[in-house]
């Protein structure tokens, strides 16, 4: 039986300031993506998040991103490959010693926006986020898109990784994604974009912009949980995965 | 045999701003108290100055402070102690990935500065501060001044602690330290700033402002790195130690 | 004719964090409280607040707050009165410079959270924060509670003052706000809270809690912009005012 | 007479880190760029900057850079121009109320570090910072380096601008810095440094890395403070332009 991920951004929250609906994308997914306090979140969220999330059964893991609170960490910093290394181990440090207060531990790690933006094209730095990981817990997953520099640098050193796959994006001939600032980058069509995930996850097949049918590996889905539509559409593509004979489990669960 | 740590404030440097002679206290010292971030230091210099305590043979301990770089952590804030909780298990959390990735682990956890001081005094934050520590790892050994509302929550809650004693600094008939906005609460004679020691540590007695003789609890004595004065000052402390039979080594080894 | 300035408390998202119904509750008050940064705010949203208050035709303020966006500038900070000084100049003088860009200027500086509440009640904080303002610009206005240390030392200093009154919150007999630590300090009953408010601007006189009538002086008017209850209550109290004969208006055009 | 000014970088302290011999450099300099609180520099250490660059006589000046205090500002960041238009804003404004605070006003604005470097080449970036200058006060001289679109910027909006001059680097045979990365870079004959000068500033002229002779605009020349060698550099850098009669004075008294 097919085994298939569900992760999502969370803990985005910070002192005042609310963002995202935590509770409620919790109750699809299987694995959270929690803010460290650099781009997003505060010590306090880490806290609430890390409870919110075991207490819907989700697994953990550190969302790491750029020191960049206002330009929530979406901002391309031209950062030195081992000051990012630093920045990594502390904030996954940050975020494991919440999960071990309530007894558990991380089961993975996603780098943040331009972080994970980079470090998909950039060698050194994926080998440093790679190192980083490894070197606080040798246990945990790498997310990152399939093919990118991310996942070749976690597989080299001997982390496990899980490739993940976007609904709501169009695919280049080359399996990335298509440039958001490209007509077609988004799936407006919900139908369409809805229909391309048991594909993907059953067959490692999508149907690129071209029209082009390429491969793809899909151990899990991203999804977004700002808003009610997202809400909705993330528990559509739940079903869909159900009503395909898919199971719907964490990555640590099946990633080997 | 009598055995006494000797403890310093490290890591203080942050980014291209530089502070303390942290390469020469740490052949002197035994107990290194590395900033975390929130009050001073980042991740590359909690790195580097990881690394140099394992080359120095010092024990590893998180100074978490207050968030407030520009204040140096040493202004009094009003923070909710839930909040405090959560700031000490982020810092600690983010040091001890540091101690990890180079195959250690902490040995302790020293507060900063206000909040070293707030905590000393108020029973809540004090367990807030202690619960922390306990909940990311309950091996952990708590840095505070004997006597204060720190060592009473660290011990009700079951973690070791190693009270502190300052050489430079006069104390009061109640055992606390004469406030600095006071007369004679600096020692300023460095002879008898010196002299004060091997008494506390072998005899658990000195000598307060009064002229009365007090009880005094000296498991570490705390020691400053920031001038080549203080450098002299604290290899005196270690050499009429030596001179008096008194074994100088990590708090770990010895606190039960 | 009685005039009287309503106020409310602008521009306090930040990056990706959006706060508040700027754009709503503009078209109510005359007066913009605008953050500028330490507690919330940032440059961006600085200048798209300048520009929302000069369109509706509300007055621009600066709203300076504590170092302490995490905490929303609500903790109190033990921060000396030369550096509080510092902090407001600088703050004052960013904002000022976004009005000056659109070709106007500052008509006030009400300080925020711990700030305003600390300066309450402290002399000195208050005369730093009034000497600030003043050597900024000795033209501006002085927002702060009547009776408190903050109108007196603008006063001395010969700033002119905008003395606050709050319509949801009861009064003491000495004319301070009930603590919201003790009961009876939210007037929950709308009517109530709306009544009070013409006693207030026309009469100078409230009824306290403990039912004693004590005078007010009542030249501005606070009110929230966050959530459709918060703005349906401002608009209330416009109404009401007008109602009453009372011109609204900023607090510039009638503050001698 | 030919006239030339020397400016430095100046209030690089922050909190409790000291940075930079302000008070030795200041009897050297004619213009002082004074950090503004986002790469360096904070409230209080921007007062003092002040009020010891008026009693050395230095002409004041904003030196704004990216908000990266970890980083000294010195990283690109990838940020809309219409965002660095707001940072430069707000940065000048808070330094502008320092200056108006002692009864005096600002001479100019020099971007920092990255900023500096990218505006040199990035149009839309310059036109952005040229226009906040602008817009905060018409009158304010920009400083970049020669030929770069910063200059080009702020002269087709109508700014006045100083041309700088580095007398320890060396120069492209289009008039660009040699990169860091490059040998030959630095000058490190110092001989040969400070020889360069008076032809730049006298005849317009410097010799490039690869001999030929090109020209050059020296409007100012920028100078270090950060050490005892660099401030026997500055003064024999203003001796040799004495003893070529040349007049050393802030841009504003000769800048049209």
């Amino acid at each position: 039986m097919k085994v298939v991920d569900m992760n999502s951004d969370l803990g985005e929250s910070f002192g005042n300031y609310k963002l995202g609906m935590d509770d409620k994308i919790l109750e699809i997914v299987t694995s959270a993506n929690i803010a460290c306090g650099f781009h997003a979140g505060d010590p306090s969220v880490m806290k609430k998040t890390v409870a919110l999330a075991v207490k819907n059964g989700a697994a953990l893991g550190a969302h790491p991103g750029y020191p960049d609170l206002v330009g929530f960490g979406r901002r391309k910093m031209d950062i030195a490959p081992s000051d990012v290394y630093n920045m990594v181990v502390y904030q996954v440090g940050a975020l494991a010693a919440f999960a071990k207060a309530v007894g558990t531990r991380l089961q993975h790690v996603k780098p943040h926006g331009a972080m994970y933006n980079m470090a998909a094209k950039d060698a050194k730095l994926a080998e440093a986020i790679a190192q980083a990981v490894y070197d606080v817990d040798k246990d945990l997953i790498l997310y990152a898109q399939g093919g990118t520099e991310s996942i070749k640098a976690a597989e080299k050193i001997g982390l496990r990784t899980a490739s993940e796959v976007f609904a709501d994006r169009s695919y280049q001939d080359d399996g990335t994604l298509t440039p958001r600032s490209q007509p077609g980058a988004m799936i407006t069509d919900e139908e369409k974009s809805i229909a391309q995930v048991p594909s993907m996850v059953l067959e490692g097949k999508v149907t690129a912009l071209s029209g082009k049918v390429i491969p793809v590996k899909a151990d899990s889905i991203c999804l977004h949980g700002d808003g009610p539509k997202a809400l909705v559409f993330a528990n559509k593509i739940r079903s869909v995965l159900l009503e395909n004979g898919v199971k719907v489990a964490a990555s640590g669960t099946f990633i080997k």
